[in-house]
């Protein structure tokens, strides 16, 4: 019943399933519609969703960056089923299934959701990830390094009576791999004094425009996975994200330190979360599916560009 | 990777494969997204989707009819691609599509979109009944009857340019098969003169209270396609269509016709239409696709009961 | 420039011109866009207009009443400018306005905005009214009578520093005639009390119910204006309120009791307020609108039945 | 500075302190923002808030029961803080302070959130009531039952994981007290042959319409708790919720059976939960703040009447 | 009827008779609210009344460019009736209309709509304008040339089965004129293809930003028409539009360009096309509005200067 | 019955007592919910319950200036009750609440509503500053200076027949202080001759950024009340706002310039004013909350840096 009549079945781009099949896919998109430790506006849990539906309106050569990301082969999953007995059990579950797509040969996109569904994807990456995925090991490019895009510390080392909190994913990503945050202003002082004691390199906009993208790609070890928040960008770019806070990036700064990242460091895997789509226009998703996409473009490279 | 971790796939009532494959279902989902004719407010393109998702959210079993519908297989279709170069067109390709799944043995369940797309289906069913199709017929239980449900006479011969307005539906539809009409509570003055020239069985819900859903079943052929308008309910149950007009049918009303109809006749396909989701709150998504699961539970009995 | 290829102007109904300009219409439309003393959620303002453009999607027969209710004229004028001073100054500005159009032979349909409008409506038509309007008047027949549907009891003296506040305005309207108040459901226990010492017919939905429409037209005079609030209806039917009440009326029974007083007494004038679109479904303006053209059709009967 | 030109401060009915303050309050409002067990749509936690601010506008004399509630004295609780780490400790955290409000000689009316809030509420009232809170108790009329309005049977026994979840909520309850619930409209098979093989008084709406409140409330134990999830509601009243569902109980047919049980029985506590404000009009967070305005006049007579 | 205590009639800018009655008007704006062919996001249709509501609210004095280019005259024609028959029919329509108005010596704004209806304006200007409208003409700065501001190519030959689609617009305008595009960064690898195989001036925001105003200028002719598809500002400034893309270009980039074309050609008409109001704030139809403002006060310099 | 279970109560930032008892606190917020003399699009009334409700989402320390401004205290009163009986006097009321917590030694922000709130607190600090506030002291430094964020110059002497409309509000401050204004960019041609005869010192973005925050508060006298109209900002920024005009301040631009006069002058007092939550995303009122948060932190320096 596959024909020209009809629209492509739902799933990231709209592809027909030859290059969306699991089989023939070297990306995999796993939608993971889970905020339950969310404090504040709400609704994250409807981000995947709304970006894959907005992915299917981009047009899929990316000018930007000059090639067809899709030509690697995208495949959708069904949504990962929420854990309602608590984030722990989430962040496993996560794990988990990251783990068995990695352990498959598969690319994995994570689409939140709650920041906190990149601590289960960050420990699947940092497990199969050889080498020292220390500071140290950063230095030495060895290991696995993270680099965080997001407004808030998220450094907590508990909130909301859970170690798992969004509040919180930075400081669970850091015990997997060292940490690059770009796009904070705004953090608790002891979070701001957790930064300073151990030298994070956690940098603001402002510091982020004066070193430059080149600067940020050195502190990154060889393998790079990106965890994006999405309320890193300003709020002209997002603003439906449940703590949107002036001042952020905009869409040519992030695409400029990806671009260049991508160029010095190998990404492999990435994630994008916190959109919640009803406390912003519908251009927020599309934004967010752009980005996907081209990040996709960015870390598989393939016979499309 | 279908496992339990995951939320089944997308689809009407968000079924496992077993009962959702297309080999393995009866029933067939036609999403079709089209509302180009649209006059006034517009989005009933969005409507098959919103339907779609609601669904996923419903019990399976349907205490109100005592059955569990899904258990004779329901298939959804990707959405069928507006033809963008005029609405006969886009007629003709849904007439084409619905005839091949009736041909492959399948019951046709059409979303629409505006109330245009109930053309293509009616003639498809119709061309396939054996038995005139007239209002003769009808009195002789032969051929095909239409059940409308609608707000609007939808009567004229011509609006906007063209035979096939969505204010059009029913003079196109009445080419095909005789209408018995119920919801009726806005027209022009040329249509209520049509229908009062013609002696058509149009019931506005006054009408209809008095004579009771016995009374309109009896006018019906052997054969029923039931077309919904979800304008024909009140906009206290349906507020999110384009044309809402005061003083509507109410759930229990429209239900206990339908289950009136499937008691003694036979109904061989229908569509539910016209929901623009934007214009009314989630819960008019929620009562069309539990409208449409219960009319695949009384149109196609099966071991589920 | 007018011609077949353009939608008609904008304007109550969509009328053409020859239904439509002042000259020709027997009915003239005055949009107030004020709601200055509103408190609790804001609105109204937005009202007239939306009342207009859903009208222009009507139909313009209405089947209800059998007639078509355009064919006396209808002239929509520009919305009448707020008086920001403070409501004193914008009551006797609408008083003044409303008076010259009745002076000039025309039927006055008021749109609000706020409850508050309805008393400088009020008051012209008092002032033209022959005989004594008060309650003994009323039983006798002369003067005029004003029919409220309210949900509140609209009775207090000052309100918010000010006796021109929308909760005031059957307190000030009862100072120009006698007031039969139907759908009341909500009051201060001063209102209630005040309610019953002076033996006001103010009727809640259930003494209504019970009643019956003509017992209340028989406490009417023979000529009366009707205010509608339209927080009278049930949520169900109108959301789109600054104050919305449950357990309100129906459609079916506003319509029934309007035409009951139709037959029975003479409807000099009315209007219809308290739409804030943003608040409900588009549906809500669109009974508004209907609820207009119908209150026409029984008022000003014309060749069109 | 608490002056007549200033509003009341926030809280239920803007009551001024003399009728807000924690000491002379007989009753306590503890709003809990909690909903991180939903399925489907979302959004229940910014209930508590939004309930909260309808009433603030409302009037104070309730007509329908011709008293003013208030004057018991309300006072309003800060919003208990969600526990992120798992529904199961938000429960223990609920029972642990509506027993200690309980304790305090407070009559508690909880404002969810999701449904699953009511677990905790029942088992502090089920803990502190005498005789035997079981089914056969019921019937002597000693120890506590539980009155449920739902759409949902509720009455799994996990979901998602969790014995926690929202669609358990009557299935833990029973573990506390018998439960005659009213609504029922939508359940799985496994809940539907639950309720026939335990004899369950679960009542569709239609079953409620042929046995009447006084059918009902013989039913229950001479103490009565009373938990709303909104949905039980028809969504023409409630459309802001995350399961509607078409078919359900009226405001009129609520608050009939709400006067009956109060008359026979005495209410000892209640919830109202699930209203999810952005899903629907404002006008269901006003009907979900007179439901509970009404149910502290009937449930705490006063000298208010 | 008209006095200074109501609002000026509808229409572009709010104006009195006197600067906007047809036959003291330089400029005509037709409002085209036309969007059948859309895919993706729906509401163009609904633009045209949002941008002329928006106008009404604009102070008429324009600080940027220094004049108040109402003096002008501006009638605002009633809404162009869509062609439901399909896009080819309404393009005929389109083009007819601003021919007449041509021919009776006005400028023509169009207002859509989708961007589909610039065709039609553009082949009325460009059969209007002598010399050759071909790249060639344009070199030598005689004919037409069209300046487009899209983020879209809008260069496939047919779309969705029709070659009117609002995806094929400059493919179409192509073969009226030279096209000159600013805002690009959206395209199929065909379009992108084209572009390059026949040198097409086409510039994403990074090449305008890099070349400068005058750089683009100097690629027209002299008759300029301007096209204005709003998604090619970026998303921040005009996030209600159905084909959002990030990294667009900003107001005083867009503002700046028109300026100079203003200064060094002849502006002879143009469109502002493709807002659909509900897919973003409101301040993006008081961009939409302020633009066409500001351009006809660029293309129609008047005595206000 | 504070304990930790609990979130805060409400409040701005949402303070424990100890950081918000009026005793203990140097600031106090004064919620002013009046939009009465609003024309155009509505609901600054519901701007300052939006801007609380945002602010309790803050992180507590600001980054961007490196402190933590809730350490002086911040009390949030009740919201002042509008005065419906017309604009002076709710002037006046303001000015009365305003000087009363002036003389009681507390900071005061004012938190609108229109932006005639800010008449009645300009008048109070006025009154409460030494030295001449005129344009000739502004320049000796002595007297108040009234540092102005608004898109449009506000300088009209009457509006809709009241010289308190919020057209006004700069004319009327200026009888009190000599005004600087930044960001303007609409005016009526009036308002323009009226900067220009005067000399006024209003400065459109462009100008500003020519200028330079150093130029700007050179200005102002030493004691600065600060009045923004957030429709200074870009509607990129806050489209929440009912005359949003492209072209407007940044988020960068706006915080440099305000800690460049902080540095440099007093800042006694301030406001912040014309939020209309539904008018744009909730990201709007965040941003007004952080600007009210990071004022308070320039302006009362306290033991917290």
């Amino acid at each position: 019943m596959t024909d020209q009549r009809f629209w492509p079945p739902q799933g990231f781009a709209a592809l027909p399933p030859e290059h969306s099949d699991y089989e023939n896919s070297r990306v995999v998109i796993l939608p993971v519609p889970y905020d339950s430790t969310a404090s504040g506006w709400v609704g994250a849990r409807e981000g995947p969703a709304a970006i894959i539906e907005a992915s299917e309106n981009m047009e899929l050569y990316d000018i930007g960056i000059g090639c067809e990301p899709y030509r690697v082969g995208i495949h959708t999953l069904p949504e990962l089923a929420p854990h309602a007995g608590g984030p722990e059990a989430m962040v496993e579950r996560i794990e988990e299934v990251v783990g068995e797509l990695l352990d498959d040969g598969k690319f994995v996109v994570t689409l939140g959701g709650e920041h906190t569904v990149a601590v289960g994807a960050v420990r699947a990456h940092a497990r199969r990830t050889p080498g020292p995925s220390t500071a140290a090991g950063a230095a030495l490019r060895t290991g696995l390094s993270v680099l965080a895009f997001d407004a808030n510390a998220d450094l907590r080392d508990s909130y909301m009576d859970t170690p798992y909190s969004h509040a919180c994913t930075l400081r669970r990503a850091l015990e997997s791999a060292p940490v690059v945050q770009v796009g904070l202003r705004s953090a608790e002082r002891e979070e701001h004094e957790f930064i300073r004691e151990r030298g994070l390199p956690f940098h603001t906009p402002q510091e982020y425009r004066a070193a430059g993208p080149e600067s940020i790609a050195a502190q990154l070890a060889d393998d790079v996975y990106i965890t994006v928040d999405l309320d890193a960008f300003d709020p002209s770019q997002v603003a439906a994200v449940g703590t949107p806070e002036p001042g952020g990036l905009l869409w040519d700064e992030v695409s400029e330190l990806l671009e260049t990242v991508a160029r010095q460091r190998r990404i492999v895997g990435f994630d994008v979360t916190e959109l919640a789509p009803s406390l912003g226009p519908r251009a927020n998703a599309q934004l967010a599916a752009k980005l996907t996409y081209r990040l996709i473009g960015l870390a598989v490279p393939g016979q499309g560009r």
